[in-house]
């Protein structure tokens, strides 16, 4: 049974075709005829009709536990249908096939699923691994470019977090990924995805514990993302997520000043809106603080933060100061003006 | 945060109050200070809006994946709580407390969770093991006899397929557990709980096989469930394919006529009703038998079903023939109206 992201339809329309091709040919394997599609983005972990559609879909079909649910699509339909494979007939056998640069170098590679609910991101939802995730840069040829962006600043977390290699890697690359070089792009998922997938296999998969060190620069991303409706994709919400953590590793370690410089600016060469109005953080009663609480509420037990020791190495932290975070929101917002000012009269 | 059995507090009106003093004596602990009420029996599993009562609460008192949903009730309101704990904040930590003899001695040691939907038990669940549970013999007491009779019936299937002086034992014992004996019973409960942990320890506990030998007897009691509405409870379902497939056993097999004699004489010496019309296969249009295809679908993979070689021994089949069962069902039914005339006759 397929579970296909419509807007990938539209960018694909020999995919239908070729998925009857290919079991045309393989006939071992038996395509229930109909796919299933589901709109992509939030929306489809907001409404539970979709999850409903796809419950009906595995009933109507009788697809059981040796049937495999098959999804093509972004995070958003992937970790619906994940959680629908997850718990139908308590567990369906499952394969990903993520279509954005999101989900092919994070999300499509771990083991979460989920739907939204209570205005909460992944409310409701399992840890299940599946049983395959095909990544295919055909897909990625039809992004627009701005997802093609968002799902980089994902990258640029994780190499901050456990490789300067390629922190470096991504600088160096910064122009040819933003010109859609896709030679570029595949080796920026491909490591993305095992820096990933390597630290799930080796960690705390299922989260037993507080600290979600994959998380830089999560806690307000997911809140960022709320606060927009979901008009700000994880990705540049992550990206604004990364500028403002990098911040207060600055203001309140000994980080130093040129490795900031050097994560705000790769930030900026590629044209994530680091400075919108909806991530600055002016008062303690700005909504965006309570992200630490929904935070702290999701994985339970004691906050735990992780912020920057250095780029390549992470640190983790059990309190954030609201005070030091207007502090360092007040320094990225002034960062970001002269860096633009500089732009300017370069320009 | 504490989700109850209405049908318990009813029968134990100082629970909440013993809980209240348990968690005032123990302040490291904090107690969410509502209970979640939900009736008891298969309508806990049928209707969602039970499900979100739980979901509402977990997202309103802020339960976390470092705090514990507590559950006290039979199977189908535990069968539920798990899940609710499964899913929400994809897993949060959960004790079972199970109050009747088929929960302490079956379901509440296992892994499953789920809910009913589309007319199918357990169309949606999880496999997710506990972090603990308390078998409290208090909950037996206060009992209905049918409710304490119905979990016997898990006892004796498992005592077929895995234990013959098990069997016996239940045997000799009918008498005082129809007395109520709580010493019997326990033994019982323990005994039978043992057999089914040391079965999902080491076997395939999340079922990616296609085998469930401790399904025996279950593929027609899952559908005598549903046909009768959820008035035939589990166990009574239970006793009744215990029957059919112990027929079905002696008709397909060499399979000694004193062993079938034996199991639906101490079927029979419980009070079950396993000659009730709803259990019989008259024709092959009858749609008890479309309980195999569920139950295949359910698996997934080849039907394979558990019959006995003899007592305290089962093993798998791959196809059963709606003729033979009906000639089964024949042959019980003949049986019992046997037995129920030389009891007249006898009395």
């Amino acid at each position: 049974l397929f579970v296909i992201d419509a807007g990938v339809v539209s960018c694909h329309p020999n995919l239908a075709n070729d998925i009857r091709a290919y079991f045309n040919h393989y006939t071992i394997l038996s395509l229930v005829t109909e796919f299933i599609l589901i709109p992509g983005g939030e929306i489809a972990k907001n409404n539970i009709k979709y999850l409903e559609k796809i419950f009906d879909a595995i009933n109507h079909y009788g697809v059981d536990r040796h049937s495999y649910l098959a999804v093509i699509g972004g995070g958003a339909v992937l970790d619906l249908a994940g959680y629908a494979a997850a718990t139908a007939h308590r567990g369906i056998r499952h394969i990903r096939i993520p279509t954005t640069v999101l989900s092919q170098n994070d999300s499509g590679m771990g083991v979460k699923n989920g739907i939204n609910a209570y205005g909460k991101k992944n409310f409701i939802g399992t840890f299940c691994p599946p049983d395959g995730v095909f990544n295919d840069d055909q897909f990625l040829l039809t992004l627009s470019d701005r997802n093609w962006r968002a799902g980089i600043s994902e990258a640029i977390k994780v190499s901050l977090i456990k490789d300067a290699d390629f922190f470096h890697w991504i600088e160096i690359n910064q122009p040819s990924l933003t010109k859609r070089d896709i030679k570029s792009m595949n080796y920026l998922v491909k490591r993305c995805a095992e820096l990933h997938l390597d630290h799930i296999a080796s960690g705390d998969a299922f989260e037993r514990g507080s600290a979600r060190p994959l998380d830089f620069g999560h806690w307000s991303a997911h809140k960022i993302e709320q606060l927009s409706n979901f008009e700000v994709l994880h990705g540049e919400a992550v990206a604004m997520g990364i500028a403002l953590d990098t911040a207060y590793s600055l203001i309140t370690r000994p980080f130093q000043k040129e490795q900031a410089y050097r994560i705000i600016d790769l930030l900026l060469a590629f044209g994530f809106d680091i400075d919108n109005p909806i991530a600055h953080i002016t008062s303690t009663f700005c909504p965006l603080i309570n992200g630490l609480t929904e935070f702290r509420e999701h994985l339970g037990g004691k906050l735990t933060i992780t912020i920057l020791r250095e780029i390549g190495e992470g640190m983790e932290i059990h309190h954030v100061s609201p005070f030091l975070l207007i502090k360092a929101s007040d320094w990225l917002n002034q960062y970001c003006n002269h860096k633009l000012k500089i732009e300017k009269i370069g320009g």
